[in-house]
């Protein structure tokens, strides 16, 4: 029923979704538009988008599906933007990393039975650089699509019928699907997406002070610092969004944890440590998380 | 040369060096001991040793290279036991986690014409997890084995043979070796290896009692989350003694780190938080450490 797709934004996400819909057999049209025109063009050249439009909120208009891919205050300012613009015939999804200001401008902005349907969602995929050359058919293939769709809004039917189809063509580009109400999604992701990352760019950027210039490093370093330390290639362009948009939730997990290195530091010669090392052991325990 | 090794401690480590040696084409014997039982049958079985000793000391002096393959204090120990029964025609090596104590105790025990050689030996190399049924014949390979010698060690020619010897074999199981002044090791170690581990345990642990129990939990926690705590899974016994003997330079790491973090804390709405990006993704630049 899906036949014409929009991606805004064709970064790594956004190019990712196109190789991944043409790989899960989607035969409809994707048009792509990004902000700065050479990674639209890439996105082109991969095969993830069939052709580049001029102007985003005309190709929104001219498609049944517009997925905004880009960073969280762009995606607010889009759906501002497209709100007046779209009915019910259209379906706006995203793929932003905190769902609580978005969830909520979905709910005043869209959603009703005369304006177009906004599905907010967040596939836990991606990688630690971004754009379009690092698009990947299976970035999503193993992965959880969230969504945190709020079942009290009053949707047309030819909405709801537009966000059936997007849930489907997620779980045919391999994602499993799971919906979570916006808070408990912050929450949530501040302290198993969030508090990782920013302790492995604070653990980088006091590597980089204390041993960037020795020349050992590089022998030195085993694969225990290049995991706890990968995630410090991130881009802060991406990163700023998430850490205006889940401020609190960030910064209980980072103080909590700072707590956890002090006791640890306090004890590294008293039987606490013992106890610090059982407990990190049961999080471990079953690969409950691998 | 080296014909009779003595592997004492058949854990992860122990027993992958055995498998290494004969799939790096070692001829010569290779005889085992473990303080419980089951863990040099399992090595036996595997193929990382020939037969089993039954009391160590015993084992030590019937063969030329003596690998201590525990943890710190128990190599300690069997330092001061083996300085009195070895003498020139053999080497002891090791290879413990921190070397200042260890080099130390082998300035004072070993290392003159009349005693025993001692090589102090570190390869950047382990699993998350101990135990001989882990042992692998390609843990070494690619690895940095780290060895703190003093040049000013007055050994005997026969004595210095062997120690050649080893680091030939060294790098025949696959291993580059580099050589470092013990305090410098410990030093530099405490920033690459330690801190990354106490941060992976501490995070583990706090993530334990915050969201252990959350049943999206498997759902959520994505590639980052599992690399940030896959050492979580490390073992207290071998941290222990890490803790004990290089407690001041892992103070000084997590010191540095929670101060770090409240920093970032502070500023998740400053444009310092990009500063804090640019460091952290410098650190990543050129892949230096992959």
């Amino acid at each position: 029923m899906i036949e014409r797709i929009a991606i805004l934004g064709t970064g790594l996400l956004g190019t990712s979704v196109g190789l991944a819909l043409h790989a899960a057999g989607y035969k409809g049209a994707i048009v792509g538009w990004n902000r700065s025109a050479d990674q639209a063009g890439l996105a082109k050249q991969m095969g993830a988008i069939d052709c580049i439009a001029s102007d985003p909120l005309q190709c929104a208009r001219d498609n049944q599906v517009v997925l905004l891919a880009m960073p969280i205050y762009a995606t607010l300012d889009f759906m501002e933007k497209l709100a007046c613009v779209l009915g019910p015939e259209h379906l706006v999804t995203d793929v932003g990393s905190t769902k609580g200001q978005i969830s909520a401008a979905a709910g005043r902005l869209f959603n009703t039975p005369e304006r177009a349907a906004f599905l907010p969602g967040h596939p836990m995929a991606g990688k630690e650089r971004g754009g379009a050359a690092l698009g990947d058919a299976d970035l999503f293939r193993g992965a959880v699509w969230l969504f945190t769709d709020d079942p009290g809004w009053k949707r047309s039917p030819r909405s709801a019928e537009l966000v059936k189809g997007w849930r489907a063509w997620v779980e045919a580009m391999g994602s499993k699907t799971l919906d979570l109400d916006p808070a408990r999604h912050d929450e949530l992701v501040g302290w198993v997406s969030h508090l990782p990352q920013f302790v492995a760019t604070a653990l980088s950027a006091l590597l980089e002070e204390e041993v960037g210039d020795a020349p050992e490093l590089k022998d030195v370093g085993g694969r225990g610092l290049r995991e706890m330390t990968r995630l410090g290639a991130s881009p802060y362009s991406m990163w700023r969004d998430i850490a205006y948009t889940n401020t609190e939730a960030v910064q209980t997990a980072l103080h909590a944890l700072e707590q956890r290195l002090a006791h640890l530091r306090e004890n590294l010669r008293t039987p606490e440590l013992r106890d610090e090392f059982e407990k990190a052991n049961q999080f471990r325990r079953d690969e409950r998380i691998s």
